[in-house]
C-alpha cells in the first residue's frame, strides 16, 4: 500500500510502498477513503513539540474508511462498516479520566498519527474500541475533518457551556473556525467571527455569523465590548496576543476556551480582571468517542456543513506548504 | 456612634463620632457586634485599586450584628434578628447574573465598606434584601470572618468542583486559607497546605491537612507532583509567582482557582500545558447570599472552626499594621 | 379599558369596562398588544385547582405590550419599551430558590392572571422587576405564546439535559408541543412527535420532527423502542396514561419531563425499571426571567417559528370553547 | 476451594468444594478475604427478579481479597494487590454510557454473583479492568460492605446533588442506610433518619443524624414538613408506600432518590405536586469504578465508619435467615 511517511524531522514526507498491516488482537484494518490534513500533522512531521514521535511513522488522525478485516476478539465493528480513526487511538479504559468521561486526558493514551501510525495511507490498523462508527449517508471526505477539527471545536463549545443567547466570539475562521461557528450557533449562540481577511469573514457570514470583525483593521476588543462583551471566546489562532485579546473581550462570567497551540507558549493574563469578572480560562483538547458520535449525528441530521478541498495523497508535501502559506480555504482532505 | 472612617487615602483611619444612620426604604439598621478586618479594607483605605471609593467612608464588609430598626417596606427581617452585612451590599436583582444565581457578578452592585458605608462602626444601614440571617447559636465574632473569608473560600472550593478523593492544594494558610482547608476537606478533598512558616503549617495540620509543604524550604511543585499532582489548587497568596506554581502543580483536568489580588497583576501561564492537560483557570469572587447561608449552616452544624483574634474598634490602625506585618494568626475581628 | 373578567367559576368571562389601573411603586403600566390564551387560564376561570384564584379577576399570563407609565422608583424599563408579562408576576428575590436561579419555585410568588390580574385586557400593571423585555423585531403576537408556551417547553428541554444526538419524544403536538419540538431540535435532538391526529403529525414534520407516531393507530412505546428508546420524553398531554407510556419508552439514563397537569393526578410508575435503567422523572414548571430572555433571543435570531391564530379579546369565551374542543391549530392569541 | 453455590431457586445454598478457577485473558484470580452479604444475593439465590441467573452459580458482589494470579495481558493490577470485586463485573467500554461516565447503565454489562460467579467463595476470577484497588490501611472486612452498600448510597447522595445545608432524609437505617447517613453528612447535609425501631434510630444518632423519626409512632411526612421539608430523600426501604411518603416529604426543588427494589413494583405519585414543586424522582443503581475509588478514599481518610458482623462462609444460610428476619445490626460479612 502507499503511505505518506515521515522519515526524519528535517525532510519532506515520502510516499512509500509498504505492506498492508495486519490487525492484531482487538484491532481493525481500515481501508482509508479520506484523511484530513491537520496542522498537528505538520508539527508531528517536524518534531515541533516537546514529546516527539519516532520516525519512520505515518501521520494523520482524521482517517475515515471501511473496515476490511478484524483482529482476534473484535466485536465492536464488522467488516464493511465505515469508521473514523481519531487522535485518541487508545486509552487505558480504567483510570479515573477514562471512567468519568474524560478519556481524552488519559495519561496512557496513544495518539493516532503520532505515537502510532495514522491515516495518511491506503490502510491503517486501529484499536477497534477507539474507532468511531460513521453513520450512513455521511460522505467520508466530510467525515474526515469532523474527526478532529469537528470534534475539537464541538468540545470547545461544549466546555464553554454555551446557552442560547450567549455571544460567542470565534478567533480564527478556517479549518476549525468554520465548524466552531456552526457549533456555537447550534447551541444557540450569537456568533462573532474574528479574522484578518475579508474572504474568511465573508465565509463566516455565509455560515451564519451574526457579527464579523476584521482584526487587521479594527480593534476586536473594542468592537466586542460595543456588543456587550463575549460570554465565550474560542481561540483558534496560534498567537498568545490573540489569547490576551480574547480574554479582554469577555464580559463578566465569560469563558475563554484555548484550543490552538502557539509556538510562543506563554499567555500573560490579568489576575484582577479574571477574579473580579469571574472569568474561566479553559484548555480543551479534542473530544471523546461520545463527543465524536454526537458530531456525526449532527452532520447526519444536516445541521453542519464541512468545507474542504480534496487532494491526492501523493501531494501531501504540497498540501502542507499550502496550509503553512494559508493558501487553503478550510480543510484539505487527502484521498489515497 | 463611633465609626472608623477613611478621610483620605494617605492617612490613617479616624475614629469619629457620627450620628446613627437612619434606615431608608428597604433598609435595616444593624447594631454591629463584630466586624472582621479583611485585606480588602486596607486596599479600600489606601485607594489601591483602579475603581476607588470616595472618602469619607467607613470600610468593613464582615459586619455582624442585631437588626435594631426597619426602613419602610422591609419584610425580610425583624427587629432583633442577627444578620451579616456582606461585601455584596446590593445588586440589581434583574440582570442575567442576578437571575441565574450569579449576583456576585452584577454590574450594578454596591459593595459594603467600599461604595457604601460598612461595618467598622457601632451601627450600619444595609439593604434588607442583601443581609443574610445568622442562625442561632453562632457567635457573632465567628460569624464575622465567615461573612467574607468564609464564603469566599467556600465558593472557591465549590467552583473548583471538589469531589471526594480530589487532592486540593491551598496556597497560603491564614484568614482565608484556614477556612479553605476546612471546606476542601468537607467536600471530601485530600488537602495539601502550602505556606512559608512552620507555624502556619502546624495550624494546617491541626485543621486536618493531609499534607503540608513549606515553600520556603522545598519546591511545592515537585512535592505536589510526587503526590500525583493537584486536582484543585486555590491561590490565596497575593503573588503571580504562586499562581504560576499552582498551575504547574496541577494534574490533568486540574482547576486553578484564583482568589487573591496581587499588586503585580500579570500571571504568565503556559498555553500548551493548559490545553494538553485540560486545565481550567477560574477567577472566583466572594459568594452569593445562598452560599453565605450554606457557610453559616455548616458552622452551626459544628463542621467548621473559625480562628480569630478580637480587637477593639479603636485599634483599627494598629490592627492594619499587624495584618500588613503578617503578625496575626488568622483573622482580626473588630469589636465596636 | 376593556378586560375579560372572571366573575365566578361557573360563569363565562365578562368583557367589562374597567378603569385603567395605576402602576404602584415598582410597577409598570403595560398597554397590551397581544395576550396568549393558555389552558391554565381555563383552569383559573373554572377554579379547577386546589389553590383557587379570587373572582373577580382578569386571567392571562402571556400578555405582551408597551410600557405606558412607570410607578415610583422603577428603573428597569422605560416608557415605550415592549415587555412580556409572564406567569411569574412576582417572587421574593431573597429565598434560596430566588438566589440560586430557581425563582419559579419561590414560595412567595404571585402569579399573573391568577393571584394578580393578568393580560386579557387592554392594560395591565405588573412588577417592573418581573416583566421581561421583548427584543426589537419580534412581533408581539408571536412574543405572546413564547411568554408561557415557549419558555415552559424551552425549560423542559433544558432540564431534560438534551445534547446533540439525543432522541427526544414529544407527547402532544399543539400550543406547547410545536415549540417543544423546535427547542429539542435546537439543542441537537433527534425529535419524535407523538400525537393522535395526522394533522398534528404533519405539522410536526414541517417543524423538523425526525419521526412521527400516531398513537391512535400504533403503540408509541413499541415504535420508540424500535428506534432505540428515548433519551428524553416530554409529556404535554394531560393524561397519566401518557406519562406511563412515556416512561416505558425511555432508554437507560432517560429523562421523563412532566409539564402538563391532568385532572387524574396519579401516575403509576415502576420502581424496578426506574432504578435499573437509571431513569429521572422531572417536574418542570414555566421558566425564569433568564430563560424567557433566552427564548426571545432564539426567536429574534430566527431560530423558532410560532404558530398562532389571532382572536379579538371580545371572543374569549368562544376561544375557550375552541381550545376545549381541540379545534385550534396551535395557540390562540387575544388581541385587545 | 469452598464456595457457596446456588443449585436451585428453591433450595438453600450448598457449600461445595470446587477447583480454584483459572484466570482467563484479562482476568485476575482473587483470594477472597471478606465478602459482604447483600439483599440482592438473596434475590439472586431465589430467582426473584425477571431476568434470572442460571444455577449453579456463586453469588456475592462485595468480595474483597488479594490478587493471586494474573491472566494473559493483565496490566491493571499486580499479584499481591488488594482489590474489590463489585456488582459491575464487566461492561463493554465503548457504548455511550461507558464513554460518558455511566458504565453502570451499559446494556452489555455482566454482574458479579449473578450472571458470573461472585465472591462467596475462597477464590473468584474477575475482569481485571473492573475490579477496583483497595487503598492500604483499609480492613478488607470493612471494604466489603463499601463495595456495594457504600458505593450505592454514595452514588445516591451524589445524584441527589446534596449541597451543604440541604436537609437529607434517609428512609431505612441498616446496611445501606447507616452509610447513606454518613455520606449525606459528608456532603454537608443536615440528616434526618427515618426508621421503625428505636435501636436503628439510636444508631443513626451516633452516626451524626441531626433528626430521627420513628415512623412506627409518628407521621414522617408531618415531622419532616415541620423541619421545612426535605431537599433530598433517599428510599432504602423496599416498600412503595415509603416511596410515596418520601415524595410527600420533599420541599420544592426536592430530589427523591430510589435505590431499593420492592416486590410491589408500582409507586403512585402525584403529577401536580411533582410539576408545581419542581420535584425530581431519580433511580440510582450502584456506582462506577470511579465512584467506588472515591468511597475507598473517604474511608481511608477516616471519614466513614462501617458497621458489620463477620460470619463464617459456611453459615451463609443462617446469615440469610438473619437478614430476612431483620435480626442483624448492619451488614453481615462472610469470611471464607
Amino acid at each position: 500500500m502507499r503511505a505518506a511517511v515521515v522519515t526524519g524531522f528535517d525532510k519532506p514526507l515520502e510516499i512509500k510502498d509498504l505492506p498492508v498491516p495486519e490487525p492484531g488482537p482487538g484491532q481493525v484494518l481500515v481501508r482509508i477513503e479520506a484523511s484530513g490534513l491537520c496542522h498537528t500533522d505538520i508539527h508531528a512531521a517536524r518534531g515541533d513539540w516537546p514529546v516527539k514521535p519516532q520516525p519512520p511513522f505515518t501521520p494523520g488522525h482524521e482517517g475515515v474508511g471501511i473496515v476490511e478485516a478484524l483482529g482476534a476478539g473484535v466485536t465492536e465493528h464488522q467488516v464493511g462498516d465505515r469508521v473514523a480513526v481519531p487522535w485518541l487511538g487508545h486509552a487505558c479504559g480504567t483510570c479515573d479520566y477514562c471512567v468519568t468521561g474524560w478519556e481524552t486526558l488519559c495519561e496512557a493514551q496513544q495518539n493516532t498519527g503520532y505515537s502510532i501510525d495514522g491515516g495518511h495511507a491506503e490502510y491503517a490498523v486501529a484499536d477497534a474500541r477507539y474507532v468511531v462508527g460513521v453513520p450512513d449517508g455521511i460522505d467520508p471526505a466530510e467525515a474526515a475533518p469532523l474527526t478532529c477539527a469537528g470534534v475539537t471545536t464541538y468540545k470547545a463549545i461544549k466546555v464553554g457551556g454555551v446557552v442560547p443567547g450567549d455571544r460567542v466570539a470565534i478567533f480564527g475562521v478556517g479549518g476549525l473556525g468554520h465548524l466552531a461557528l456552526q457549533y456555537a450557533r447550534i447551541f444557540g449562540g450569537e456568533t462573532i467571527a474574528v479574522d484578518v481577511t475579508e474572504e474568511k469573514l465573508s465565509l463566516a457570514k455565509q455560515l451564519g455569523a451574526a457579527h464579523v470583525i476584521n482584526a487587521a483593521t479594527t480593534d476586536p476588543v473594542a468592537e466586542i465590548e460595543k456588543l456587550g462583551g463575549a460570554d465565550v471566546a474560542v481561540v483558534l489562532a496560534a498567537d498568545p496576543k490573540v489569547v490576551e485579546q480574547a480574554h479582554s473581550a469577555l464580559r463578566r462570567g465569560g469563558r475563554l476556551i484555548l484550543v490552538s497551540l502557539p509556538k510562543d507558549n506563554v499567555m500573560a493574563l490579568p489576575i484582577f480582571q479574571t477574579v473580579l469578572k469571574g472569568i474561566r480560562v479553559i484548555g480543551s483538547i479534542v473530544g471523546s468517542r461520545a463527543d465524536l458520535a454526537e458530531v456525526f449525528r449532527l452532520h447526519a441530521a444536516g445541521r453542519t456543513e464541512v468545507l474542504y478541498e480534496p487532494r491526492p495523497l501523493e501531494d501531501i508535501n504540497t498540501a502542507i506548504e499550502d496550509v503553512l502559506a494559508a493558501r487553503v480555504p478550510a480543510r484539505l482532505v487527502l484521498m489515497p
